[in-house]
């Protein structure tokens, strides 16, 4: 590719993770938004009309004289090369398809990761795996494509275990996870149900770490994929933070580990997008900590522009011999959705297009 | 014993967990308050003066002219029998066997209970470890004796565990925290450290839970313990929640459970208090909750007044055959230590003394 | 009256205030639970089917298994006396008056609350504007009526003012609340708005607090009220708060004030719901703290079972001469709503019917 | 001045708000961190191994091999020019002096604010007080100078009030503060006071917001200050939310104002700092918000890297005609001290030296 900017759209620009869309978005060096589209009640107006903006720092100038458009293929311009999709999943599933027809979708929806020939991808973890785009077109006769990243708990995990899993015989996990309200949008989580309280339950989130965790460390051949052969099992629950999942991790290897080795793949651990320098690459996809309180989520999320996952508390099991632990933070809105689906993006545009 | 009153003091009785055994004292039919030690600077003062109270009811009228006393034998009165003991872990491990040599201690504090012959005990768990008394006064020439209660957290998973373990064959525990900011007493844990935020650590709980509850499932021989026969790890964590401990626990059995089974068995658990008709027993320890989001700890905590454990989200691990996995929330000032200790003492009061 | 129960029914019973007002009336000595309606959608369930529980202690068994009618005074039994109501404005507009024709209506919502011959009260502070009632009955030709509370920041300022009203000359107020998300109903206030943050707007709360405390501190003069003769400017905002709203309150004199004299006013206040030994009435309306850190809401809103408002930093201005300052805090959904139209019911039942 | 890096060193670095003056020096085009102080226990240490890292945003790498020195004149190296002091007020009291001997101490403790000859300074608002260090100088004898910046409650205010003071003729003003707890440092609020609370009290804020606001919209007559001539009442308050003070104010004007105008005011307000293009002056120091739900704290408090003031509901009084309203949300630990300490210092560099 030259280095013409990229003109980008967002489908769904007005939610919590369309706005993170359009804040990575607004500075990057290779992708121009062009396109912002909504429901079709915000379709036609300013992008600042339309939009309670619900991040820190402000809505970025560049967008908010952009008119919105309806999540209609023929009412984006066609010189929009990518769209990144925060559509809820019903929508998605219906709109993402038509749009592929002729765009180049990445999608932090999960309406189509389920799909054999749509690939889910890490960058880090699974690049390989953007093979399927090729089928993907041919299967479908579409001139686009849509590539998925997975849910925000899993992306943060798989990237921990990326270098564990390559180096050492895993034989079973136990996660155990304390997630951000952000993770379910703006209005998921009334006040109510999270001040002096949790609650113990988010809807599919542990079939999707039980199941998207294995998909992302296996293997493809054509068309299909391996599972990585250990199994995983979680426990979801919702606390009272802003931003920032965080994960308690358990380990159960074949045999006796280092973990000072453990540490050493994971803090020393460098993938594609790294070699490439993407854009959105952070240096270290996985920071460890050697404090014994840390990682702490309104402390860790941000590392790297909220792009790495922070780990603490890698420890030998005093229990099970076999066994390590440790705790996990990443930022669910940024690595865990808009940043992931981007940095696909980027991968794609470097290598593939 | 008669009707009449039996006469309790409180040591350490300032602080957040002495308040709790104040306020559950206060209409207690069979205890009445007659001393309440703190540290020399309190001593002399009326409590009210020597007091900032934190619970969220008043500080009760009974106990405002009590004059505090040392926390030393000779100052407190002969008549007093029970002493229930909040007690910083290593003043405890000084002061309590001297009150111990002509008063019944009932201690919440960590520092005896790794002695051999000091039952730590609870009353629905191991109600038997309370011959180990007798041992105790013999050894050590005391007409009083210690008995404890296990850390908060323990106690909780402990009563959850215990109709499980009596009926199936336990094989493997995992279990993560996530613990109450008044586990550490009212200036553990700054606000800075707990608003938007948690803290994936605290001292030496994951080693207590990890011992403790083989330790309580475990058979008395003599003065002996055989632990239970299975093995259970740790992480621990601390949120912004106010009083209620929540844990999430993965349990691996030698084979398949009927879930059903195991909600039966909690829910239908009853032992000696319940028995006993013992005033601070619960009708049911453990409550079992069918709605997928509970157990939440504002809305748990106090169910049967703080001390009855909540259980929610029982199910088949959909990953592993032989596993189930559930989520507990205890009340971890109450059932978990100034509760804990009032119940022991109610114990044996009624069968020992 | 006689000994007989008599029996009563809520309004928009599965919301929190309706939830409040069952909690409240279960073990009330004088009234039993007859009648609970809800929207078409919910009429005909099981109370316990048709309602999430949101308050910290349990749904009381009593009404578990009443059958939630649709809020139409035809669904419901003609032997209910009072309907307690916790509507929403728009439905209350409409349905109470409907209501009352035939049964007697002390309600929580605000929609009757401007109509002249609609008492606005609070028991200890005009409990002689009951006499609309009759002008009521008489203009509308009803066999029942509608008394209504007002706001939840009013009546806890209110009661606060009343003993100063009542001995002092009252020039301006000024008053700034930081208001618990309760006040919003369940829903009202998403965990994104409140966690780490405050917002500092609450519709249509600053009117009412403005202009209902100057009516109620008032003088009736047949249908007409003559407004107490000072003004009030409020500045209201939403903090992360379950429960307990907080006011600061300035107060100009037209002359130098003695502070004691006005503790002792507030603390000794008693009024008509003391002399009648009302059930739900507070022994002291008014609690007055002398700690320089108090009322906090978790620690004071639950004073007299929610029915005393507390009053801490009882000041004299340093700056300006005439002037006090003080804060408070009153429990919002029970002194604040269902305990206030509970006061209300008790009052016109010893006094009136 | 020419283009060298000028010197500075921190006192007390190792605290919080010592934290934030690191934060905001690290990337500083003429400050250059060469000496950074703590007590005695931490001297010696690598300035990493001293502290424990509070902020968000990871420790500078800059400072972290700077070998702390112990809070002695002697003890910092000579070619430093100015000293950040974030000082406990006791120890500022005694160790300013004894720096100012040969250094420019630009201090955010309280300790010597109300020395006549010490300036008290908003860049924005009294840039001429600074005329006070040749008097201070003279007087003492010293070759350096200490400049002071006020409490973080009044800069915010003071900064919303000097374009309404410079046009209009203000009366009374009353001000209610909701502040968050970094104020108080880091161990200065602790979880349990906190969630699901707030605290109606902060030690001596109410004074200095009384009195420092009066002082900095004063005029100086040779080393006299003549206070504005209106008055101001404070309440003060404490709420859980990390960064971020946020004040409801209600003017009294002398006659009626235009609401329109008082916004225009504000939001076009530009000063000394704006004019001489100072690094940390933002381009407008008050944002005007018309949203009815701002500002908000967690929204607000980074706007211009912290250094704006952020205003909303700038509303007429419904009630007092000569009223207006407003609420208000300032950073209050970088514009309300390590920032302003810094602006204060930048104005020095430029104006003065």
């Amino acid at each position: 590719m030259g280095d013409k900017m990229i003109k980008v759209g967002v489908l769904g620009a007005t939610g919590m993770v369309g706005q993170r869309f359009i804040q990575l978005l607004d500075k990057h060096p290779d992708f121009e938004i062009a396109a912002l589209t909504a429901s079709s009640k915000s379709a036609g107006k300013r992008y600042e009309d339309a939009t309670t903006w619900y991040l820190d720092d402000s809505m970025p100038e560049s967008v908010k004289n952009i008119i919105v458009s309806d999540t209609k293929p023929d009412d984006v311009s066609n010189d929009v090369e990518f769209l990144f999709s925060s559509l809820p999943t019903e929508t998605a599933a219906i709109v993402e398809p038509k749009f592929a027809e002729s765009y180049y979708v990445a999608s932090n929806a999960s309406a189509m990761r389920a799909e054999k020939d749509v690939p889910l991808v890490i960058p880090e973890v699974n690049p390989e795996f953007l093979d399927l785009i090729d089928i993907q077109q041919k299967n479908r006769g579409w001139d686009g494509f849509i590539v998925t990243n997975p849910n925000c708990s899993t992306i943060a995990l798989t990237l921990t275990l990326k270098p564990i899993y390559d180096n050492f015989k895993i034989n079973k996990i136990y996660v155990s996870t304390m997630q951000a309200v952000s993770g379910a949008g703006y209005n998921g989580v009334p006040s109510m149900a999270i001040v002096d309280n949790l609650v113990p339950y988010i809807g599919d989130e542990e079939e999707k770490i039980e199941s998207e965790t294995l998909h992302l460390l296996g293997t493809l051949n054509g068309i299909d994929v391996k599972e990585a052969n250990f199994k995983l099992s979680a426990s979801c629950h919702r606390v009272g933070i802003v931003d920032g999942h965080t994960e308690a991790v358990f380990i159960e290897f074949d045999e006796t580990i280092d973990v000072d080795e453990i540490k050493n793949k994971m803090s020393s651990f460098k993938s594609i997008p790294q070699e490439l320098n993407l854009y959105s690459a952070p240096k270290n996809p996985v920071i460890v900590k050697e404090e014994d309180n840390r990682p702490q989520p309104r402390m860790d999320r941000n590392a790297n522009n909220g792009m790495s996952v922070t780990v603490g508390r890698v420890r030998k099991d005093p229990i099970f011999e076999n066994n390590i632990k440790y705790v996990l933070v990443g930022h669910n809105t940024i690595r865990g959705a808009a940043g992931a689906s981007i940095l696909n993006a980027e991968l794609i545009s470097k290598k593939i297009l």
